[in-house]
């Protein structure tokens, strides 16, 4: 059967992209979803090459790139074998998926892996009258029945009003509702993306962005995040070497990183893609989570009050309020949305209408800016609790992003340590965490890795990061002492 | 700009897919995506070619591939151009959409273009009931919150037993949710075809099952469906020709002929894909809408119970209950919804939690079967005076598809008429319907067209197909009568 998993990868000789990238992101894909388990053995280069009649050192090249991204790894004298991420973090994943589901308590997992809400937030008594007041409205039925793809249509003239006033729609502008960001994302990607096209992207970026990219078979360019956002020097020298199609950034409290751009780099990189005549796409979902510091305008906000400049942008309730109703939204040119609506029409027909209509009602009524006081309040004490933690605990050369706002901290550990391999220990020892290389473009950060935040408490956040601290520690102690031996290279074959 | 447009078509010469082919495809992508707009005139085959580096036949295939479609037509002398169908259908759209919108009475427009349930059905207090108690429920916190790829673990439980009661479920299968059954195809198509594989699938289709397919680069082969459904002699000369990766069939009250399946022929079906190894996707959204007649078992059941058969089938709520609530679902073997999961991951995330557990509690409580009870009585009254408005109405020659249940009927009318030349005198005259054309895959007929009966009453099913038999018979007679010129030419541009 394995066999047949290699002779049947497909690749395009026919296509831009070359052969050794093909086969790397088609290798790639299938370690992402599972497809090839953790440990399973890769064919020999030599092997795989006759297979699927490619050169050798194509083949060789593509496992250059996966071995780079930590997703496959050498043993002398037995082959190359995958480490799959999914699979280090199934032991966390399913604990903190039966916490999730029976409320477990405090004695459970502590997960910094997902970049969430907090569930004690939620203001439970003012979603239940928000859920009362529109099942009672007379548009009930409306509300049940089939839609058009640009979504519920009272939830886009309040979206239209809100965003005119922050002068983040222009008039030859339009808006339509997504399900959440991510498919805003895929959508926008499905819309104007060809397979070849080069897209640009902040690396280290969510994975969920890289993968409808690879999906829709774009080249990417990974543009590094320093602690101010992307480096726009390496951007202008990618953008004089090749025309690309779009540039995605998150320039406000990035994923995963948790940096944030500054106004002249905003208005720096509007500059630079207006000269190169590529389309941005902000995503912009993490601004309104600002704990502290004062607001930046948005790169669309600044493109517009520039007087032009067409920035896609991307928003969703679901940071701020409820992320199981999945409402987001695209801003766009008139014919961008227009094509984008023909796309979503065969992706779902339309977003789910209710919770369009609740989240609606919700903002309406003033219960979204209350709940949304009261988050930040609240994510003020956590970044807090989060940063003097990582101050604290962790190991001394440790680098950590000091955001002042949304859900993640991006920590380097001493590059002795390595935080993929360190992800078991770590769960069985009740923290989990997202490694670095899960969200490499093309540089892969093997010591570093994501500190989701905003989901737990101050003192779970504390509670946390000591144990981090107290493992990675011990970790670096038995570097020094040179006892690796067994126990290390257990630990490493995860 | 549309000099730009042409240019920038491009073809991939390394595809299996000719370039005719791909050429036509793009072409067909930008009408039906309105990109190119009606009216649009398309540049000589001559200067096409040099655009783009064709060879003019190559340009010519594709435009006949248009024109068979009827999405472009000749004028002498003058040159061709683009008749879009969404063009032709936004009279007919936009007063249906004001009409929905804000509950226009019986003067409106009759919509026979939209296969949808009747929103006066909607049980609107039993529906109230629901929303109250799943809002009270103590897992409100956890339904708010970010969940699997699979769906709302409740409801996936609970389908599971109803599934497994049914013998539609396999030991070895699993069931993941999706966002109505729109993205459960588009799910299944991305999860399991690649650029360049073939997929059969009923000619006429459903379009948003057609269009999933375009977009992923699937060559299509549209078999015959007659009034007892697949043509399978085409489906054996089909399969023998060349390996098809999948088929997809409605067998129980296709879309959009209505027409369903004998068990000898789905049995023969699951023969001869087995035979061929062709994975079958069965869509099963509208069997539960019988209005007479006695239940035949799914495809999916028949080969469960011949012990073995590896059937994919999509289900649905939407077409029994609240279509504006987007749950569908997909069931397959583990290996299809494991990789499927994560594509939905990267689709958007997950399906919205709210309505699963509306839904949920909407079929726990027995009012889903009680709203399933009172859709089929009045069903069976729908299809009653859609059949016989047919027979009075329609002009003699006419033949039209006699389903018993669904939503739909198929009419093919005397080969003189153009279905599609009629939908907008059709509208000014208050009746819409889908011209035959748009649900082509290979086979456009021109004289037929979709009608969909399920979300009007009895009377106003009458009143419409008195309407359109009025107008197909004067059409007729100015056909005789020889009388064509100016208004004939006129409609004929639409």
């Amino acid at each position: 059967m394995l066999v047949r998993v290699w002779s049947e990868l497909k690749l395009d000789s026919g296509s831009a992209v070359p052969l050794y990238r093909q086969l790397f992101e088609r290798i790639r894909a299938k370690i992402l979803t599972g497809e090839l388990a953790d440990g399973t053995r890769l064919p020999a280069t030599r092997e795989l090459a006759g297979l699927i009649g490619l050169n050798r050192t194509t083949v060789s090249a593509a496992y250059e790139l996966l071995e780079q991204e930590g997703l496959i790894y050498g043993h002398v004298g037995r082959g190359s074998f995958v480490r799959s991420p999914i699979a280090a973090l199934s032991v966390a994943r399913t604990q903190s998926a039966v916490q999730s589901q029976f409320g477990a308590s405090s004695n459970g997992i502590i997960s910094f892996a997902t970049s969430r809400p907090a569930g004690e937030l939620f203001p439970l008594d003012a979603f239940r009258e928000t859920v009362a007041e529109v099942s009672a409205s007379s548009g009930l039925a409306h509300i049940l029945q089939l839609g058009s793809p640009l979504g519920y249509e009272p939830l886009r003239q309040y979206l239209f009003s809100r965003l005119t006033e922050e002068g983040a729609l222009a008039p030859g502008e339009d808006l339509m509702i997504t399900s959440g960001c991510q498919q805003a994302q895929d959508l926008v990607v499905r819309t104007l993306v060809q397979p070849g096209d080069l897209v640009l992207l902040e690396d280290p970026i969510y994975p969920g962005l890289r993968e409808v990219l690879h999906r829709a078979g774009a080249r990417l360019a990974g543009i590094p995040v320093t602690t101010v956002g992307l480096d726009l020097a390496e951007l202008a020298r990618t953008l004089q070497r090749e025309r690309a199609k779009l540039i995605f950034v998150t320039p406000t409290f990035q994923n995963p990183t948790g940096a944030t751009l500054p106004v002249e780099a905003r208005l720096e990189l509007i500059r630079l893609a207006a000269a190169h005549g590529v389309q941005i796409v902000e995503n912009d979902i993490y601004s309104a989570l600002r704990y502290e510091g004062s607001p930046i305008p948005s790169v669309k906000q600044l493109a517009l009050s520039a007087g032009g400049g067409d920035v896609i942008q991307l928003g969703s309730f679901s940071k701020v309020a409820f992320p199981g109703l999945r409402v987001g939204w695209v801003v766009a040119s008139r014919r961008v949305v227009e094509a984008g609506a023909a796309t979503k029409q065969w992706m779902d027909l339309h977003s789910d209408h209710l919770s369009q209509a609740i989240l609606l009602r919700f903002a309406e009524t003033g219960r979204l800016a209350a709940h949304q006081k009261r988050v930040i309040e609240s994510g003020a004490s956590k970044l807090a609790a989060a940063l003097s933690a990582c101050g604290a605990s962790l190991p001394a050369g440790s680098l950590f992003t000091r955001p002042e706002g949304g859900m993640n901290l991006w920590v380097r550990l001493p590059e002795q340590l390595d935080s993929a391999a360190l992800v078991r220990t770590a769960a069985e020892r009740g923290v989990s965490y997202l490694p670095g290389r899960y969200f490499a473009v093309g540089r892969p950060e093997h010591s570093s890795f994501r500190l989701s935040f905003a989901g737990l408490n101050p003192a779970r956040i504390r509670e946390g990061i000591a144990l981090l601290g107290g493992l990675f520690q011990e970790e670096l102690q038995r570097e020094r002492s040179g006892s690796r031996a067994v126990g290390q290279q257990a630990s490493a074959m995860v």
